[in-house]
C-alpha cells in the first residue's frame, strides 16, 4: 500500500444558502480543493452525501458532479453511510490511493437541507436510525439521541450544565472561522436557558444542519511534494460498524464502532491517544461529544465531560476538540460534515487557523460519526517535515 | 496491484416478493454468497443501492445489513450511481481486495421496490436524470430513453419491430433462470401487439422493476484456491461517467461512458471485444441494449439491431447477451442488477447454467449502466483453469 497525502482543500461557508443548488455547493469546494492543489484534471470523484434523494430532489451525484467541475469521464460514485457519509468518500478516496488504481483522487462532501421543511428534514434525518425497529415507534434522531444522553446522565449521576462546555467551547471556535454558521460565543446562562429539543437535549446541546460542502484532493505521498509544500500526509484512515438500532447493543454508553475504529487508526499510525494534538469529534450532540472521548480512549466511560469542565477541550487544553467550531458551531450539513473535519485538520497541520491556530500539531484526528454511532470512520492526519 | 477473483456468488429470485424486507433480502443473497464461499468472516461489506430511502425508509445500509448477516464490526458502505449502483459496490470491493487494504469482501445489490406505488417508484428512478434540466421539465425516466429511441430509429431508419429479438431473446434466457421474473417466451406477435409506455417505448422495449438482492465474496487470486475449486478471476473493472443530460452530449447516440469504460476493460485485461463469449447487457430498454452492444464495439453505430435481427445475440450467436434474461427477462431491481449481472456471468463461467450454458466460456463481460449512459461500470470475468 501506498502513503496518501491530502494535496488541496475547499469548502464553502455552512448557510442557509438559498442561491446555490446542490451542484453549485459541491462544484465551489471542489474547484477550491482543486485549485490549491494546483491541479486541472483527476482520475476519480467520490461524492459523500446522505439526503440528495430525499432532499434535493436528485441521486447519481457522482457522474452529476464531475461532469459539473469539468470532469466529464472520470470514475465517480456517491457514498452513503448516513452522518458518516463525507469521511466515507474520504475513505473511498484513500482506498483508490493507496491501493494504487488511481493516482489524483478528489472526495467531496454534499449536503443541501435548507430547501425543504423542518418535518422532511428529520424524516430524511432518521433514515440514518433503524427504520423497522426505532423510527417505526415513533421515533425522531433527536429522540434516539435524547435517551442515549438520559441514559448517560442516570448512569454517571451527570447534570446538564456539566454538558455547557461542549457548546461553548465550539461556539467560541466558530468565531474566527468564517466558514462557521455561528459566529456569536455563547455564555453559560444562555446555554441553562435554550429550550428543550428532546429532553434532556436542549438546543445548545444540538449541532444545526446546514447547507455546504467540503472538498479534499489526494495523492500519493511520493508525488504529493510536486504539488503542496505543506504536506498533510493521511497516517490512518480506518472504518468500523454497529447495529443502528441503540437497544440491540451490549451497552449503549459505550460507542464500540468508536472504540475500533480509533484503536485500528492508533495501530495504523503507529501512535496512541497521548500523541494526538486536537480532536476533530463528531459533537451532532453534546453527549455524542462525551461518548466519543471517552470511546477513543481520551477519558475513562463516564468522565468524557470531565474533560469539558476542566477546560481541556478548548484551544489551550490537553485535548483541543471542534477547533474551527465542530458540528455544533461550524454547523452539521450532514453528509459533507466528515469532509470538513478532514479540511479542518489540514488546515491546523499546515498552520492555516488563524486565532485558532495551535502551536505546532503534528498529529490531528477526525473522527465522523453516523446514526447515534453505527458507523465510524476515522482519520488521523499529520503534519509534514 | 493484486488479483482479483469471485469465490462465492448468492442470489434471491427477483419477485414483487412482499414477505421479505430490503435487509432480509440483503441477507439472503450475502448468506448464500458466504455460504458458496465457505466462509463465516470478512473484511468488509460494500452496498449497492440506489433507493432504499426514498421507497424503502431506510439509509445507512452499510452498517445495517452487515449487523443482520452477523458481520457488525467491519467496515461497510451503500455506493450509489442509479442503476449502476450494483456494480460500482462490486467495483468498490475490487478496489479494496485488489489495492490490499482487505482480503475478504463481500459486495451486495439491493432493491426493495414494490412496496410502493408506480407514481413513487417513477419518481424515484427520476432521480437518476438532471433533476433540474430533464426531471423539472416533466421528463419521466422512460420518456428519456424513449426521446433516445426515436433518435435512434430516425437517425438509423429502424423499424420499431427490429428491436423485438432482444426482447424475445430476454424473455426465452429467462424461462430456465429460476431467480428470473418471467418464465414465459416471448412471441414476436406478442411484441408488436404490446402497449406504449411512452412512444416508441412499448411494455415489451421496457425491463421490470422487482425486489431482489444479489452478492459477491471477493478475495486475492492467490489465496482463491483455498476456497473454491471452480475459480473465476476478475480480469477488469473499469468506470467511466458522461453527462446525467442526454441534451448535454456531443452525439446523444454514441453512448460515451460505455466506449470508455469498455474500452479501458479490454485494455486492462489484455484482450478484444472478439475474445469475449457473453455479454451480460445493461437492457433497461431495448435501445440501450442496442446502443451498448455499439459502444461496446460489438457492432458499428447504427447496426446494433443488425446483430438482434441475425440472431447473433442469442445463446447459440456470435456475441449472446443477457443469457439469465438480461433486465428484461430477469427484472431490474434497479440497484441490484449489476450485482446479478456479475453472478449470471461467474454462473456461466462455472457452467452452472444448466439448459442456458454455454459451451465452455472463458471470457465474459457484464456491464451495468446508471441513467442513460451517465456511469458505467464494466467487469470482465475470466474463467480460471
Amino acid at each position: 500500500m501506498r502513503d496518501v497525502s491530502v494535496i488541496g482543500i475547499g469548502q464553502t461557508p455552512v448557510l442557509e444558502n438559498w442561491e446555490k443548488s446542490l451542484r453549485h455547493l459541491a462544484a465551489d469546494a471542489v474547484l477550491a480543493a482543486m485549485h490549491d492543489a494546483g491541479i486541472g484534471q483527476a482520475d476519480a470523484l467520490y461524492v459523500g452525501n446522505m439526503l440528495s434523494g430525499e432532499i434535493a430532489g436528485q441521486e447519481h451525484l457522482g457522474a452529476l458532479i464531475a461532469d459539473f467541475v469539468g470532469l466529464r469521464g472520470i470514475e465517480a460514485f456517491k457514498i452513503e453511510a448516513a452522518c458518516a457519509s463525507g469521511a466515507a468518500a474520504v475513505r473511498m478516496g484513500y482506498m483508490a490511493v493507496a491501493g494504487g488504481l488511481a493516482d489524483v483522487v478528489i472526495a467531496v462532501g454534499v449536503e443541501k437541507m435548507t430547501d425543504e421543511t423542518g418535518d422532511i428534514v428529520a424524516g430524511g434525518l432518521a433514515l440514518a436510525a433503524d427504520g423497522d425497529y426505532e423510527v417505526l415507534h415513533g421515533l425522531s434522531f433527536v429522540a434516539i439521541n435524547a435517551m442515549l444522553m438520559r441514559r448517560y446522565m442516570y448512569a454517571y449521576e451527570i447534570q446538564h450544565k456539566e454538558f455547557a462546555n461542549f457548546a461553548i467551547c465550539a461556539h467560541q471556535n466558530a468565531v474566527h472561522n468564517p466558514n462557521a454558521r455561528f459566529h456569536s460565543p455563547l455564555t453559560l446562562e444562555q446555554f441553562e436557558r435554550a429550550p428543550m429539543i428532546a429532553a434532556p437535549i436542549s438546543l445548545m446541546d444540538s449541532s444545526p444542519i446546514g447547507d455546504g460542502a467540503a472538498a479534499v484532493v489526494l495523492c500519493p505521498s511520493e508525488q504529493a511534494r510536486a504539488f503542496s509544500s505543506k504536506l498533510v500526509r493521511i497516517a490512518a484512515s480506518t472504518v468500523a460498524t454497529d447495529s443502528l438500532s441503540l437497544h440491540d447493543r451490549n451497552d449503549p454508553l459505550r460507542l464500540q464502532a468508536v472504540e475500533y475504529s480509533a484503536r485500528k487508526a492508533y495501530d495504523q499510525a503507529g501512535i496512541r491517544p497521548d500523541d494526538i494534538d486536537f480532536f476533530e469529534v463528531h459533537d451532532a450532540f453534546s453527549v455524542m461529544a462525551a461518548l466519543s472521548l471517552e470511546a477513543s480512549g481520551f477519558a475513562e466511560p463516564g468522565k468524557g465531560t470531565f474533560l469539558a469542565r476542566g477546560g481541556e477541550i478548548f484551544l489551550h487544553g490537553r485535548i483541543p476538540i471542534a477547533t474551527m467550531g465542530g458540528l455544533k458551531g461550524r454547523g452539521h450539513p450532514v453528509g459533507a460534515t466528515g469532509v470538513y473535519q478532514v479540511v479542518e485538520a489540514v488546515q491546523q497541520l499546515r498552520g492555516e487557523c488563524g486565532p485558532n491556530q495551535l502551536a505546532a500539531p503534528r498529529y490531528g484526528m477526525a473522527q465522523n460519526i453516523g446514526g447515534s454511532g453505527a458507523t465510524v470512520v476515522t482519520h488521523i492526519l499529520e503534519a509534514g517535515e
